[in-house]
């Protein structure tokens, strides 16, 4: 038996180190992980206390294919607090998490061989689930001038048929305000072209809310998640708003392809809309580690870096200190005891110039880590 | 903004079957439900006690892509307890229920335009995602005379890159023994085509003990979950058997398409596996269900029926009592308040002429169940 042409994806260069990582750990090393892209938080309380409820209840069957009711309307209430948007939970899909978000996003839009655009850096699996999917995805080398988000001028002359989004943005925390998000939009309509807009670290920002695509256009895919602000990771819900008159595609590809999210993570994520304190006691954590790494890598000799205006991420310019981010950040394993994430897995032409630092655990792991980073860079 | 092409899927006809028995609830009246393709019974008490021990323990975060070790150790035991297969734990991949299985492993194995067999009657879901991933599902119409399974002749003469089979299948309960599930994979072999083997109701059978492809080669991608016989539908956790040398080409694919199966429901399912007394509680249900269905529908005037060899359902010819299953199966709901399934989501071109009955609902119901579609016919 042969593997198919599409089925030859990237592997993760971050996988290298964790693996790396995981070797020094068994050897007795203690390593400072700021490699990871999830929250070191569980679930919230009120999340898991529902759960349990739930499963004294009765059996966690099947939801129909868009998901529980009342988690789509209180996620369309959500955007009424947060956005002042008025958003008919008919148009919210629950999702496998944003990876499935994104599998039937694509698969909705999308036929084979069409164009998609997405910035880089940015989240490597977009590209490789294009790639099974058998779609193209286009690079659009973004400028550290406009805070590596695309603008329009970067695709003016391209054939595209769709154009992805995300802010705040992984690896670089940047995010699109008003607007930069219209300018992009209209952009992309005016070529007849789809737009998505991935918004999964919403709700985790410092300085100015999050914009959501829908404050300026109802002819969006939102694609959305409970794994960062609601904490949620490994339970694999998410959601996804899209056009009212593509609901019922949507539903049909999700009961096929899906059947429905994991219902026990839907009564979940039910509850954890209502854990308020506990999620902003994790973002009061994540506000904390943000200043002392805007204060300890530059100390450290990571100088070119740019405050995230979301996420909890530091994407660092090394280029002053490196030609090969994967030795470095191998190196900095090896003799700082910190994991860090080459950026060759967001930016495969630029990325050997770019380290992303996470500040996702707890923030004596962040303090201790700096220490270490800071003294490896004094030695080296 | 439009939608692709592949997104074009079929819509199942049993959703209209469903809506029209919650309406009809709305209104008051009682519905015996034998549409329905899950178990009544919820998780195992072992399952959900141990993810309630796990969710004080800590957080359930990500899982690495192929899954928890210590789950996939323990499925690959039950080859060796229930087939005495000796399978390496390696080649277990933890999916996000048999759904999850499909999209890996329909990625993994075929290129867009590429020919999948499958035997008619059957899954329908089968023939919407190998669509949605721009591949052509081509029916194989089977013969009563080999209890509606696939033969080598039915695929001699045509080029295809795969072969998918379900034993016990979905929706007539029949299964392949050794000899039948040897001859389809060597003549799917000798064509060069891929082998995949659906046994998503292993564990539910009632004379003989299902074969897994695994006993007869190691080129060959299995699919299961625990839905059916672990009664976990809702959980959305299945897992694959691929061969070594596929391995980490679907690991890259799980990284990318789902990051992970659900870690709770991951936890959950390990915890069902060894719930044995009660999961054998269920199969006494379920054998008296089968009992009281091989005897009541013959009197009820279904006389079409072959004995299932497992899973749930019984599939009826009811080509002496009407050409237009959609119209019957919505007279019966109707008149007689039992909601079955017309076999038109299950084979589009002769499901006209066939029912699918299921019993996989408490003993009461499909006695009561049985008596109404008697008194129907009686009536009719």
């Amino acid at each position: 038996m042969k593997t198919s042409r599409r089925s030859a994806v990237d592997p993760f260069i971050v996988m290298d180190v964790m693996e790396a990582a995981r070797a020094a750990e068994d050897a007795g090393r203690h390593i400072i992980h700021m490699e990871v892209g999830q929250p070191g938080t569980g679930a919230p309380r009120g999340a898991t206390d529902a759960l349990a409820r739930a499963m004294n209840e009765g059996p966690l069957g099947y939801t129909v294919a868009l998901g529980l009711p009342a988690l789509r309307a209180r996620i369309a209430r959500m955007y009424g607090e947060w956005y002042n948007v008025d958003l008919d939970p008919a148009r919210v899909v629950i999702t496998s998490g944003s990876s499935g978000g994104f599998i039937l996003g694509f698969t909705a839009l999308f036929d084979t061989g069409d164009r998609v655009a997405i910035g880089a850096p940015g989240y490597p699996s977009y590209r490789q689930i294009l790639r099974a999917l058998d779609l193209q995805a286009v690079d659009l080398p973004t400028a550290a001038a406009n805070r590596y988000q695309p603008v329009p001028a970067d695709f003016a002359e391209m054939d595209i048929a769709g154009l992805m989004v995300a802010s705040p943005a992984n690896p670089t925390g940047t995010m699109l305000d008003h607007a930069a998000m219209g300018a992009l939009i209209d952009a992309t309509h005016a070529k007849g072209a789809s737009f998505i807009s991935d918004e999964i670290y919403h709700g985790i920002e410092y300085e100015a809310k999050a914009v959501t695509a829908l404050e300026l256009t109802d002819e969006a895919y939102v694609i959305n998640s409970f794994s960062k602000y609601f904490s949620m990771t490994g339970w694999r819900v998410g959601w996804m708003v899209v056009p009212q008159d593509h609901v019922r595609v949507v539903e049909r590809l999700a009961q096929n392809m899906f059947i429905c999210a994991p219902h026990a993570a839907q009564v979940a994520a039910l509850a954890a809309m209502d854990c308020e304190d506990e999620l902003q006691a994790n973002m009061d954590v994540y506000r904390a580690n943000r200043a002392l790494m805007l204060e300890g890598l530059p100390k450290a000799g990571f100088t070119n870096i740019a405050p995230p205006d979301g996420a909890f991420y530091v994407y660092a310019d090394v280029s002053d200190l490196t030609d090969d981010s994967r030795a470095f950040a191998a190196e900095i394993l090896e003799r700082a005891g910190v994991a860090v994430t080459p950026g060759l897995d967001f930016d495969p032409l630029r990325g050997r110039h770019t380290l992303r630092f996470s500040y996702a655990r707890a923030t004596a792991d962040i303090a201790e880590g700096l220490e270490r980073l800071k003294a490896f860079m004094n030695a080296r």
